[in-house]
């Protein structure tokens, strides 16, 4: 096991797992009863949020939509970046939601415009950003706390 | 993309994932104010229940006696296979629990019972199972209903 890394490195790892782009995240959310869903989709970054694209229907969009907010893993279980996030903006591809759908289009390997289906853009603006590998980095694994970076 | 698999080659490759060693699971779970919660563990399989461990102060812990279920992932985001699951039993790994400890112990790289803190192993069991690799295997997905394996 290599030794921990700087709370820099991880905020690097962490900024370098958000930029990366045909790449996929797990979206655990939880409905008003306390009932948790959970499924892998794909994922851009503007910048600011992650872009998350489902079904009007799913699970997934109801749950967010109601509770604003999510937690979402990046990377694999032994190469972590945990994020929990509030819902900054639902938007559709049309219009107002035109930039969001380009950002999406251009960083995954689909579109939902070209699609059929009735899809939601939802920007989730990351709060709190957890970096870790093994279990010599769960000391110090906090990179992000109330949506800022933590020098 | 190759074609999308059998039902019977997807159980196959389910019970492959559940039997794997040295393997991680994500778990999401909720508390009853539904607020999602999302870890990666390390699990075991005893041919009926997946077995996990986590500290008793945890929030998954907490949240999966309290709720008794929970909602994992096996494998990638592009290999998935996917588990709902209730809460068997919550064992310690003394006398009770010693069987769950050794088959714990045996599958996975880490032995709590070696290890300081106050741990919880969690016997969840699967009640309905999906697995998909792409977008050509969202139909037929579902492979356990009820518990039950579907033929």
């Amino acid at each position: 096991m290599e030794g921990p890394r700087t709370i820099q490195q991880r905020r690097q790892d962490a900024l370098a797992k958000l930029t990366e782009v045909h790449a996929d995240v797990w979206v655990a959310s939880a409905s008003a009863e306390g009932i948790a869903h959970l499924v892998p989709l794909s994922y851009a970054w503007d910048g600011v949020c992650l872009i998350v694209v489902c079904d009007e229907a799913s699970m997934t969009a109801r749950n967010i939509r109601a509770s604003s907010r999510a937690r979402l893993a990046l990377g694999g279980t032994r190469d972590v970046v945990m994020v929990d996030v509030v819902l900054e903006a639902t938007v559709d591809g049309d219009a107002e939601g035109a930039s969001t759908a380009e950002v999406y289009a251009s960083q995954t390997d689909w579109d939902p415009r070209e699609a059929e289906g009735d899809f939601a853009y939802l920007r989730l603006r990351p709060q709190r950003i957890q970096v870790w590998r093994e279990a010599n980095e769960i000391a110090g694994r906090l990179v992000m706390r109330d949506g800022a970076w933590i020098d």
